[in-house]
């Protein structure tokens, strides 16, 4: 959950435990499938529970904000591939059949479907497990009943009518969850300020800059990492970057001679954050002039120094992304509808309407 | 919950513990609007406690099942207000402000909008207690933190712009609970035969057949209570009806001579139930006359006494009543907005549009 | 709980409840009895499933109360077994290795001990659920780590080393249940007001008083049950009474002539019970004649009738009963030895000890 | 709770949530004493909250492992002291009174008990949270409850008497956690790895060998720091040590030259730990010399060297300590006793002898 702890102070929980609790929900899933008939083997069993229990395994210190800092646009899931292709070679293949289905190469596409869909077993975790630790009761969900409520049509992962209002709640609770949680502007400004952070460092590195910090950040800092040049040293030092190596960099970085890395990390550090408004058109350029104007004079700064200090952004969500796949709800007629067409009540296609929201940064008054 | 536990048997709460369970939350909304800096004398205090302990007071046995079958249209607020005037006699006059408050003629709004109105004190309570005592996790709702979003404008109960979520994931999770448990099929048919039994039972008593049942329930079997002749001797014995009466008369009745009465009674003690087919569109009457009949032949009944196994309904739920009472959003910038047009996404317009489902009744085979 | 809600209003939780909750656990057992290497059929494990199923389904109303008031001194656990034969015959037999399990006749020991022990999944249920349901957090045990330490050794259940101080923490639980729930006071009272009850109206009835109650209750009051003439008849009525007979009968006889007994139903039912004072050692006869006179002279009233509101009794329990089972550890060294003994501090000896406490109870002023 | 989350993951949660759940309780025990006409003023009120909110704050990273090996034997309780004082400068002397009550010093002896004894609010907070996030359900207290049952006589803290199966439940869980969780044998070894992680690198840094590491923390490891020498100077440097520090070093002196330190790291951020044996008899120096001289042999190390991966040490725990502070029960009679006299059955008098065990740590095969 990257920063949220600076908003949800319980949200302590780890990346390993979402892994083990995404593995123990796709056991519960195999057993119901099989105990309703559908045919999955041992291996194919297998496969399941070494892909979700690995889907995250790419994933650097404080999650999604390191895909744009750290490496330049490669995915977590690229990387989570890299390193089971790795561990494919070390175990002699026997993760093939999990890589197939990670991939959603593997022809039975409701095994590709639970590893990832819009009813996966990585949401069915992640959105219980954020809502009991951050203490926002409204996005808890009832996995084991959507679970319960599972079963396969050709191949198809489909949910049974009689779960109708479970996925609809479980609908509403991402939502909910995206909004109050993942999106809450403090952990939004949070991450732009680490985000920031990261590539003033490189910047600084680059221009030849001394900066304490481990060897396997330095490579990252150094190097410009993408998608084409990400080898396996590449890999390797990546496995040995975690959020101890951010951290204790930005520790040392508060007192650094630049003025924007000191205050960016300064500011991370001591939870005393940019300001932040939401809104629901896009902002202003002239509000935003102002206040970068106002930070340029006071402490003489360039234009592009000032940009770490004073920015916009916007926020998207799409509650239910009909667009690419569906959740599909098998009636007892045999029929099969999308979910937006079962519901009789809810206007779910209100939420596959994507919200866009505005947002700006500038400093507090005291910077 | 009336003959939910049928249907969810671990729903053997009380109506004392849902009592108790509003008070509490009361003297949490009365903290947090004191805290907001609105003036709440200790007497509306009390006056609050009051009337919300004693909100559901006139409740029969196995609650609105009652209100249609052991009295004729006297509903059990009505049937309250009766107790709490008599309370209020018995105690010289302390319960007047709270009478007040319950028949919403005190000029405080709000406080009557904490007894009753789209988000009072007896549905946060419920929501969440019946959420967790059928385990239908999907319809758990945060009391605690709508309960923190509360103020109030000109005498207006409203929810801060914080809350907005939340307040449409308690629209949400009421929807759910009402479908999923208050309006499960199998309660709906079990709630009819309870009616019916005692519908039938009166007949019988009023043509002169024997019943073996207590003194209240005879006093209600015998005579038509309507709002008119209710009086304090039958408020009197009303205070003596509770579920132990209707079980141990239908464990009675079971044997009865009456094929009806028998029949109904042993159903429900047997929770060997009605058929049930629930349809968006209204039941064919040719659909209802072809099981009335095969009955009627079968059993050598009569028209009227068939009518009591075979017969059709409907079922309503309206999630969100903005004809009735709004949910009303104070915004940061002091306006208010109803929920309905505060929401930015959700289209909860729809959840106003009543939505009806049609259900029909008819035996198992093997009656 | 027999009659435990009047002192913890949460405790509405019902056999059923802990019918289904036993053989959940069960279920746990054997899966981590074969995880083990245990071997258990699929004969012996329906057998084991079956008999905790119904190894309660012999207590009457109210529990234990009835033992000794409904009938005389006919244990629970005969009429389970009466139950079991019945439906053994009912379905050919298929109960056979349940029964014989239940009847602790099975080779096999730790089957037997699965049901009935020191540690069997009757006390790992109850426990956990009175705790849950009361709200007594201190009774609170691990059932599932519990279970997961269970072992087996020349066919006898040990637990492993590991799990000692779970089991010492089960001792100590199930003794704060004891005192602090079930032998409360304040139930013991309305336990005794309830079997004084049954046994007045058994005076009653025996001697030609009219009493109003189902024909089940009438038929236990009317007739001596004991082991010997406990027939099938006898069965049948006893499976038709449950809790609604006795409240029914308590509501009607509340009004009945007889002094003591409407005072008993009274007393029960609107729980104003009688005074109660707990000692360490033995009551004065001298006090409890005092009370016993004053009694008499003010109601004027036989010694007899006032030994239902003037009584004295005792109150014993023994917390690891060494004597009859014990709860064997297995250590890593493969040796054996009792709790009692592999214990290294708590001194579980004193645990074994018996302690009485013994009360009197007498009306209050106001009777 | 240092390292136990290598025991047990869930462990997670941190300082300042115990820091939060302390000062809670003692909000409630204050609104508890104050409803049972014990006078707090509002002044001693503060001075109670402030007290418990900072009396952990002197802990460094991983707690009590640091109290001998990044200072010597200044406890955390002083550096708590520190700096309660230096905040009482920066704030004026508002702190005074929480200080006075922190050092024991205050007249009222029932204030400093809440901050610290056998029943205080800091163990009523982590004995719950712990057992909650490793899941050791067995430690489990009933806090809310233990308080409710407070009272103060003579200035003193007492136990109302129906507390006392809670006091004797919360020794036992309290012993139960002790040995379960906190001195967990792997927990244990963990602690003695890193304690010689710090005091090896302290040993190099010493002899002018370059270790990479934070400036705080060189700090720490170049002087001799004890309760002599810690000035304010320290305090400040102090504060800016946590667990980023020492893990972040761990993971770059994982690759130091040093045998000793690179190992050490290594078994920590690997958890591939020393083996350790467990006994209640005192290890014989024969069985450590054997380990010892084949480490020494196979990597031709010192005998020193050797002793940071062969080693012995004891365990004692003495779960009530009845010679410092005493809990005392409240009587009903107005009498006060030690809860060990108070208690009927539970031999609590074992509980007060301390018990010891013995462990030796050794290499694994593959070292």
């Amino acid at each position: 959950m990257g920063l949220s702890y600076l908003v949800y102070p319980g949200a302590h929980h780890t990346r390993f435990h979402h892994a083990l609790g995404c593995m123990h929900l796709m056991q519960k899933a195999v057993n119901v499938l099989r105990f309703k008939g559908v045919t999955i083997s041992e291996d194919e069993e297998n496969g399941l529970l070494i892909a979700i229990l690995l889907h995250d395994i790419g994933h650097g210190p404080f999650s999604h904000a390191m895909e744009h800092s750290i490496v330049n646009n490669v995915s977590h899931e690229e990387i989570s591939l890299r390193f089971m292709e790795e561990l494919n070679a070390e175990f002699n293949g026997s993760l093939t059949l999990a890589i197939s289905i990670f991939k959603k190469e593997y022809p039975r596409q409701f095994m590709c479907e639970l590893i990832s869909s819009q009813l996966d077993m990585d949401r069915a975790d992640y959105l219980k497990r954020d809502s009991f630790y951050t203490g926002v009761a409204e996005g808890n969900i009832n996995s084991e009943r959507l679970i319960t409520m599972l079963n396969v049509v050709n191949d198809q992962l489909v949910v049974e009518e009689k779960g109708i209002l479970s996925v609809e709640k479980f609908l509403i609770a991402r939502r909910f969850m995206y909004w109050q949680v993942y999106m809450h502007k403090t952990g939004v400004v949070a991450e732009q300020l680490l985000m920031g952070t990261l590539k003033r460092a490189k910047e600084l590195v680059q221009q030849g800059a001394k900066l304490n910090c481990s060897d396997a950040l330095f490579y990252f800092l150094f190097s410009e990492i993408n998608a084409e040049n990400f080898n396996n040293e590449t890999l390797t030092v990546f496995s040995k970057l975690d959020d101890y190596d951010i951290v204790a960099a930005m520790k040392d970085w508060q007192n650094h001679e630049d003025f924007v890395l000191s205050n960016l990390c300064q500011m991370i550090l001591n939870r005393n954050l940019l300001k932040v408004k939401l809104k629901n058109k896009p902002i202003k350029s002239s509000e935003l002039k102002m206040h970068s104007e106002a930070l340029i004079k006071k402490h003489k700064i360039t234009n592009h120094e000032a940009s770490y200090f004073v920015f916009q952004g916007k926020l998207t969500n799409q509650a239910y992304q009909n667009n690419f796949q569906k959740i599909n709800i098998l009636f007892k007629s045999g029929k099969i509808k999308d979910i937006v067409k079962a519901s009789d009540q809810l206007n779910l296609k209100a939420l596959s309407k994507p919200i866009t929201k505005y947002y700006m940064c500038y400093p507090k008054k005291k910077m």
